[in-house]
């Protein structure tokens, strides 16, 4: 079976179970691992920012790190296919106390005139106060499509115009960074706060960041334990973390070229697929699923009419090109 | 001054005054106050629905008929202008636990293709299921926009294909009843819940009501209760209500004539402006309506580009002809 | 039939009637109601408070008032059956997301010692921190017991050594203030933050205030709308509220004299019938509820062995005595 | 360094850290994750119950479990120094909506007089429902203590009368269960809903489980989504967990030997100390904490009169009686 449902399936390799069986461990609800500790401050440097938090899971990363520019009662503003708005189960709302308002992007992509349309600010007892704007980058519903810098900073400017704030949604920002050279930096910089994820493309089995001030990171470390992520010896996941940056990061480009064949298979234009993420529409959607799984390609429904493949460590070049094969043929039955 | 920065301004008037003086009461919490069950059971009546429970504001109704229908954790599609996603502080999140993703519809309008391509059955620990879609009818910050029944009925039809349910937000739909002749029964029909108000256009000093099922208003009993919203001797109120709905409904027809005086002398085109509520661009929002007070005529701010005039009870003819003079000279300048 | 269920079910005199029907009113969602705004401004200054914020019930005034000293995440300590723990259907939790830690004091007394015990203060990711302690005088499910001044005092001096704040329950502070002369500024004195109720004892038909500093109020005038407690011409309630403490206050005394008849009736030493309230145990709560009925003489059971009687506006020395008779008969049976 | 601090400060040792090396493991948010599936069938049949569900901490499991039997706006009972009232940072008012009631027992102990006289059934709008009690066994900041199985039956037939359910926070129940000898599945008989430890005691770096019926674990699936505990491959973690069981339950007797010593160095009667958790009232608490420090033994201030210390895996029996001798030598001072 070729397994091509998320990049959420990777399995540690052994050189990574080898990390993290010798990693040295501590308390960390103490703060006291020392191996979660360099990692915090690791992607914290990495992203130019004061801290990070080490979280199980990049959804946990997300609501904490909305959280921390979003209060009970405000909104936050995001495209409609946000990870955040579809597949958080409704964590900002429930947990947090959020509302979300969404505005319909082309292929995930930044919308600055729905934006300054939909933004309130403080109006006391009259209006819900839009907190913040949040971005996915790459965009994993659209197809993991890469949110031009450009556009990021655009944001970036009129949110400074504003007291609002930016969240960016990083779990695939490696595989932007990778895509189009941009330096995890500059990404950094356009972003309040941001969570990135090491259990997708880069192939560790748990583990996300949130990355922010010191300020804000130290009121999520309080919000992690409330929401039952203070967890202990903890380094034993960092290590793979930190494995994964060593090692997987600059891989991912391997990933995109083989999605660029699976969405060429699917009759998509290869210019089209950004980054390691194929979303197809196919009015049939579970039923071409079941003819794929049949052919031993398991890919998923992401909606009634809509497809996804995403490849990913586990996936290497002859299993794109033999999935291709199978998917082709598929589409042209 | 002529007021029109709300219908929330009308006052009640010496008949309703008189009215309210000789309820017959008792403590509504016991559901012993008789003003308030015979309002209840008339308005749920009206709907065609099975029962109403009475609340001292409109957000509390929305919050209530919402609830009753989206549990914390699913989310709810509406308008990006709605009233329940901008002007109610972000109750349905905070208090509820439930989460929105809007779409963006020219004048306030359903947009059936955005609702499908949002919407999402449950699919256990994956996507957040749209429980309900909630229509806005007349749509407050699209300027009072009626919307079509034909578009309601298609909206209903689709959600019977589903397990969606629909929630109407019918603050103002005595002014669409009016304006457009449909029966309030039609409106019933087309959805699983509503919020109607009193004392908007009807003129009542306090009062909302919720309209649904005997199932959901008893478990509205409960969380209206906990909501702070459980008053004693009610009837004081509901007979306010009861009075507005014998004598303020057929004259809403004349708000809306005013309504489009008012609109004319705004530059817009009279037959745009659907029933008592004026929104129109303008860039120098606060200045407008700061030069408007100048001259005697209350009109506001609903963003930093919109500018919106309300008639109704309290502005008579008179008025409406006074303020249509100072606005139109003002756009003139 | 004489009711004794509770002093909610009082109805607005005549005299109440003419005084809200001939209210000044405004809408105060604006904060244009001076009625309202009157209001306000003489309770709050009857505590030695900066401002107060009237809602449609106590439970409101509750909810605002804790929420304006704990922050969802943090506790608030009280008796095990104060109102806010046991009759407010669990909306601090609910809706504030405020836990609850409590004590049991005989008949509703503060436990010092208890709250010493249960105190936490602020330790990061370790412990629910203790944000206040709240307080009910007087007490209804203690049977109307008042709290002594002195231990009051003695609350705040520990409370000042602390970081913890005071919340007042004082639905019936007005009881308290009659039955032992401590003027209303004292209480005030020992609170950051009340409610007090004009529609139990004093016999307006809705209405509470929330009492504390202006920048409590403002932040509770947004929470308040965003429970659905923003109402438009409050005036017409308002009206009732400032008759009530025009009028209502003194006689009270009446109210305290009918519950001693009554407890005596029930087997109480009098002295212990504090105010207007009487709780007593009664293995068989439920038939004895009936067989009072039958008898014309309604009461209320509050648990599965408690009998509440409550004497009021509507209950005269005649009927007090009447249900006396009734009772003691009962009682001998 | 001895650490006493707690036993969550346990280090995986090499055998498990070899373990968690070779796991078999997949995508957990899939359901495909066979070491963490076949660690739930265990824990489930250990305790009698249908089905169980890995979380990264007790806090989580002890949130989604309490969550599984009362719903938003009921109560749930308990001690009140309960881990889940003290040191879950109010995660089940904040994050569940859930409000509590507590009792003050001797040492942690049920006072079932006390819960029944809170118990409060379904009374619709009047007051909270009491929906469960909970339980804490051992009991963590009551010294460690047993709860004696009668009594922990006498509340399951108390329940069994009511519709109340039993929530039992099983951290350390593997402590209890080496303690007193009582079989697994006689503590899982008590409980409609349990959360187990791997991370304490038994020494696995990461992991509690939620034991319950399958329509239990089935929601808790879906809201542990949400809270952000779906983690992936999960098996890393199980494998340590599964090897606890293995090799770390039987040993908890020489933690409990260890704490008796250390329990009679404080001046305490070794009899008092039930298991591995030894809680001792000193005024000086930060003090004496400071000066065992200063020895080489870490101890913890759990209050501002209290200090815990704990015994656990990394803690050998040269380690106890070097610290009793230390902290007797403080005691004597």
């Amino acid at each position: 079976m070729i397994d091509l449902r998320s990049d959420t399936l990777t399995r540690p390799t052994e050189a990574m179970r080898a990390a993290m069986a010798r990693a040295d461990v501590g308390d960390d609800v103490y703060g006291e691992d020392p191996t979660v500790t360099e990692l915090q401050e690791r992607v914290a440097a990495m992203f130019g920012h004061e801290a990070a938090l080490f979280t199980p899971t990049g959804s946990m990363a997300n609501v904490l790190a909305v959280a921390s520019v979003v209060r009970p009662g405000e909104e936050v503003l995001c495209d409609s296919s946000a990870h955040i708005a579809r597949a958080e189960l409704g964590a900002h709302g429930a947990i947090s106390g959020i509302t979300m308002r969404t505005w319909t992007g082309e292929r995930g992509q930044l919308d600055l005139a729905a934006i300054e349309s939909m933004y309130a600010p403080d109006m006391g007892p009259f209006f819900v106060r839009t907190a913040a704007v949040s971005v996915e980058n790459t965009h994993n519903f659209a197809g993991g499509a890469v949110l031009p810098l450009d556009d990021l900073r655009d944001l970036r400017a009129w949110a400074d115009t504003t007291s609002t704030k930016v969240h960016l949604d990083g779990a695939r920002l490696w595989n932007a960074h990778v895509a189009t050279g941009t330096p995890l930096a500059d990404y950094g910089r356009i972003a309040d706060v941001l969570a990135v994820c090491l259990s997708k493309g880069l192939g560790a089995p748990i583990g996300s960041l949130m990355v922010g001030s010191a300020d804000a990171i130290d009121e999520a470390r309080v919000r992690r334990k409330r929401m039952g992520g203070g967890m202990r010896q903890v380094g034993v996941l960092a290590a793979a973390g930190a494995y994964a940056l060593d090692h997987h990061v600059d891989r991912l480009a391997d990933d995109h070229a083989h999605a660029r064949l699976l969405g060429e298979a699917l009759g998509l234009d290869p210019e089209s697929v950004d980054t390691n993420i194929v979303v197809v529409d196919r009015p049939d959607a579970t039923a071409f699923v079941a003819a794929a799984a049949d052919e031993g390609v398991r890919i998923a429904a992401v909606g009634p009419r809509a497809v996804r493949l995403v490849t990913h460590l586990d996936v290497s070049r002859a299993d794109a090109e033999r999935a291709a094969l199978v998917l082709s043929r598929l589409v042209d039955r």
